[in-house]
């Protein structure tokens, strides 16, 4: 997912696969292979030898042990010291796959090597949960996702952060229960977070990769977004905005704006195509003979590969995005009393 | 190169990788790992458990060893009995990857592992090498160039064959030295050999990845021509045209005008890139000091990398190729009595 919506927006993209698996692991079943940290290593030694180690942006997603997350952060932390003379050069974009509603599904290992690394990296894309671990703070307000993202700038000296799922409608009245919140946020100089939210609808339906689609059209959008910017952003370090940017208006904004909108339309194709298949699916009689549990499955995995997001059918609304949301600012003071 | 070409046109691939390297081997120095015959067996028995096999088009290439190509032969016989009651419903593209220039660059024992596979593909893409090597005839000539292609698809009943590069100036009066020319055929019912060629503009520079591109681009096209032929031709078993069809009306001859036509172009782009980016190298005084083979060493990877493919920034030529090749047909009869 995260190499092909690169390539489609016009990346060239070295892929480090970490791991090869035969589907995604939401059918609950899949066969293939983990990379271990070692191969992770030699592929980097590999591009170094080579000198192929000229990239604009790292992207870093899942990685199947702790081992493997340090091997991963090896090469972020290479990466930024070869840039440090040449500010602005190189950017690293760090998704810190752990978990998701409240629950673990890494190694417990795994969260000590992220929070290990993610001091390197430029911008980190937590979800609610993993944002919870890396803080150490409970979600349960507005004025406490407030302070676990200033916690996390201020923990990992990580100028960026979008938390790419939020749980708003248990926290505030948002406009309907069927709205997802993204709430962003670059640091200002004094470590205050600068933050932004972005409402889109929900579509009701569980699309699998949809954070490595996040994370991936972020790297060609906020790029793109700093480019667009005061052109000495560009050689500022880690692309952050003087103080007097204000939330709406950083490129981080600007590009989560983008990203939201394509991620919009291309899921609302893929519901009209999931419902589509579904519907044409005609009964097969045989099916009859298997036990409960066999016919869930069947189920499971029929509804799975129907949910399977259509984004190379779909690549104009990648590059041309033709729908509209708006990033707002968001302070604590502006909510109710009971979520401040 | 090939999963990228075809999702740039629109196709969902899933990719089986046979090997993991960081880089390509032109490099001559790479790392990375190579898949076991196990390893790309089970990653097809995941995707088979969960009823994940739907594939119009399987296009397989470089296997790194005798028992991987016979790994991935077994997947290609799988689908191909699947689609038995289904005519036209499934189409294996086969790249028997085996050598160039009059050399294999693969284990001996990877050629008869070759021999018995090639039977179930319905379009085989060998370079001139690969076509000796298969057909057991030396090609001097144009006349044993067509003997050569008659004997593959009488030895193979395979129904279609490209031959991706034919040394033509060393065999006849071409138009000019400069000139590529790639050579393909569908079978007739009665066995016969139905020849076209295109001869396309050759440019000064060794491109890694072509023959990949090649490949992926005539998925998406072959695909598309069948489907604006004939509507019967959707649910004729390998997509053969029937005898009435002229070489240069076949769907495989409008496919390879069209392949090739995005080729040149994004060539052309990749070296007037590739151009640019070795003028603007500012000679390092410290290579001074490097040994005689350390310099070439140093330049050979710095050529490499120029001149590795543009695609992801072209993709437009691979929607829209812009430039016209023509096929024409090609009888031994029409030659100069020499070539004949």
């Amino acid at each position: 997912m995260a190499s092909v919506v690169m390539q489609l927006l016009g990346c060239d993209v070295a892929a480090l696969n970490t791991v090869h698996f035969s589907n995604h692991t939401g059918y609950r079943q899949f066969k293939g292979t983990r990379a271990t940290a070692d191969e992770i290593t030699a592929l980097y030694e590999g591009l170094t030898q080579s000198n192929l180690l000229d990239f604009d942006v790292m992207l870093s997603g899942y990685a199947p042990s702790a081992a493997a997350v340090e091997a991963v952060g090896a090469i972020g932390m290479d990466l930024q010291r070869k840039a440090a003379k040449d500010p602005g050069s190189f950017f690293w974009i760090l998704d810190p796959v752990m978990g998701d509603q409240g629950r673990l599904y890494v190694n417990d290992e795994v969260v000590p090597a992220y929070k290990n690394i993610i001091r390197y990296a430029d911008l980190i894309l937590p979800n609610q949960f993993e944002a919870e671990v890396l803080s150490g703070i409970k979600i349960t307000s507005l004025a406490t996702l407030a302070d676990a993202i200033t916690a996390i700038h201020a923990t990992y000296n990580v100028p960026h952060v979008i938390i790419t799922s939020v749980q708003i409608a248990n926290l505030s009245d948002s406009p309907s229960p069927n709205t997802l919140t993204i709430i962003g946020s670059t640091t200002r100089s004094n470590g205050s977070p600068r933050l932004f939210r972005v409402d889109v609808p929900a579509l009701d339906c569980y699309f699998s990769g949809t954070g490595d689609m996040f994370a991936a059209l972020t790297v060609a959008r906020f790029r793109e977004a700093v480019f667009n910017a005061d052109p000495a952003l560009r050689t500022t370090q880690s692309w952050v905005s003087p103080d007097d940017v204000p939330a709406t208006e950083l490129p981080l904004a600007k590009s989560t704006v983008k990203v939201l909108a394509s991620m919009h339309r291309v899921l609302e194709k893929t519901l009209e195509a999931r419902d589509a298949e579904l519907r044409a699916i005609i009964p097969d009689e045989s099916e009859q003979l298997l036990s409960e549990s066999e016919r869930k499955k069947k189920e499971h995995l029929r509804e799975s590969k129907a949910a399977e997001v259509r984004v190379v059918r779909h690549a104009q609304y990648l590059r041309e995005p033709d729908v509209e949301f708006q990033a707002s600012e968001w302070r604590a003071e502006d909510l109710p009393e009971r979520f401040r």
